[in-house]
């Protein structure tokens, strides 16, 4: 399997970044995962110009425009001979040999590199039967807006889903003793009420690309969409619940803890069917 | 200069871990920067306790006995010539070519690496003038108790200081639309009033190896220390404030913001005189 790494195509022994690497030590990167179908790379230009406007606001060196990234992207998925998979991206501030929060001198290039994966393993029946969330606290950063790699407080949120047989975490925050949802370890979340589409609002949370999309296939259904707070207790109260991300796509939700829905209802069954038109169409 | 990694010493070239590392990709990883003094090193058990704890927490291996990872320090240290100056020991947990959030099935190794660098340019003037800290907001996630790799808010707080002048950012919290102080991007606070030394509780911030000796220090000279929830405004009504950290030791503060106190008081003065005792006799 091929890499890209600062230039070059590499492959598994050459796979490598220095131990001083910021990503490393510092966790002071980005990155994107990108849906890749019949060999095709898709919503890459949204996906790559998320990353460059959270490299500006962190002052981080993008070293390839899109259009060649974009090439490099395409060349890396042939070489891996990758049909359904995951395009990867990860930008850092580089290598800083003195481990040091100072941000290293100009001439430090950042490290950027791609890796092209098979899809990860989902159960097909996960879409034809829904999935189980489990309800856990959002102890994450106050930079979610941006995808950054921080994301050990994601990792224990998953894992606790995992571990109970739960497909993701539904995150919660609280505030004056209310507890509010924010979104999954790597998803975002919608629930329908009489007829009425909402989702947690973009406060410290990630715009997804996926939640994106299928805020603009709602609307285009001809549902309004609500985007604000939404109290923990909304979502149990809801009458179908779904998620929504770039591996995942739309994929409805039969439980969050020991609540229960009415698995991929009629509205969903919409926009799943709305989503899925829109996937296998893109490119 | 030579790193220890995954059970061998390794020189420039071998100074690398894959792409796939988790530290690199998830933070799902640990850290700790240890002094170390005329090639001494100095409170080495506190540290590697410390990481053994959160490690044990997070569920990461540690490869290492705590005995057999101070032999391999001590020979660090030595083959890089390093006299005063700080080793690092980084723990991942390790490298999963999947990229998923799911933790790597059990016999997937952890990553253990120590690097021992020369210590970092500190301007000496520091510890006898003071130094400026301002105030940023505190982005981080709720695992501070621990010393994670997941630093990019830490980062961002410490260059908003640097670029203003500052040494350290004095972080704060806002509950009740109070705001609260919690700790440094690597250093914890300590501020005297009416002869009481006060420091921010435990409460999702470190439990700083230096910050443990100076209270017992502090209590030593007959000093009472108050650990509480501290409002930003008692720093800026306190009498003395001084820092604390492994690198900086007890650094006096002039001013915070815009508001200066009396450099290097006399019970500051009292606090670094007992730490540099230990300092200089510890091994």
């Amino acid at each position: 399997m091929w890499a890209f790494l600062d230039g070059e195509f590499v492959q598994e022994k050459e796979r490598l970044v220095q131990l001083e690497n910021r990503g490393l030590t510092f966790a002071d990167g980005l990155f994107e995962v990108i849906r890749t179908l019949e060999g095709r790379i898709l919503f890459f230009e949204d996906h790559y110009s998320r990353m460059k406007k959270s490299a500006e606001f962190f002052n981080i060196e993008m070293r390839f425009p899109s259009e060649e990234a974009r090439r490099i992207a395409v060349e890396l998925v042939k070489r891996n001979g990758i049909e359904d998979g995951e395009l990867y991206i990860e930008l850092t501030r580089g290598t800083d040999p003195h481990r040091d929060h100072r941000y290293p001198p100009k001439e430090t290039r950042s490290t950027f590199f791609m890796l092209a994966l098979p899809l990860r393993k989902i159960d097909s029946t996960s879409w034809r039967d829904g999935v189980k969330l489990l309800t856990y606290p959002d102890l994450r950063h106050g930079l979610c807006e941006h995808k950054t790699i921080n994301l050990l407080p994601n990792v224990l949120a998953k894992n606790f889903a995992y571990a109970r047989g739960g497909y993701e975490a539904l995150m919660f925050r609280e505030s004056n003793g209310k507890k509010y949802a924010t979104e999954g370890g790597s998803s975002n979340y919608f629930f329908v009420k009489d007829g009425v589409f909402y989702t947690p609002e973009v406060d410290n949370i990630l715009s997804g690309i996926t939640r994106g999309k299928v805020i603009s296939l709602v609307e285009d259904l001809g549902y309004e969409v609500v985007e604000k707070r939404i109290a923990l207790e909304e979502f149990f109260n809801a009458e179908e619940v779904f998620l929504a991300s770039t591996v995942s796509r739309v994929m409805p939700v039969r439980a969050i803890d020991d609540v229960s829905f009415e698995v991929c209802g009629k509205h969903t069954a919409k926009v799943m069917r709305a989503y899925e038109d829109l996937f296998f169409s893109a490119r």
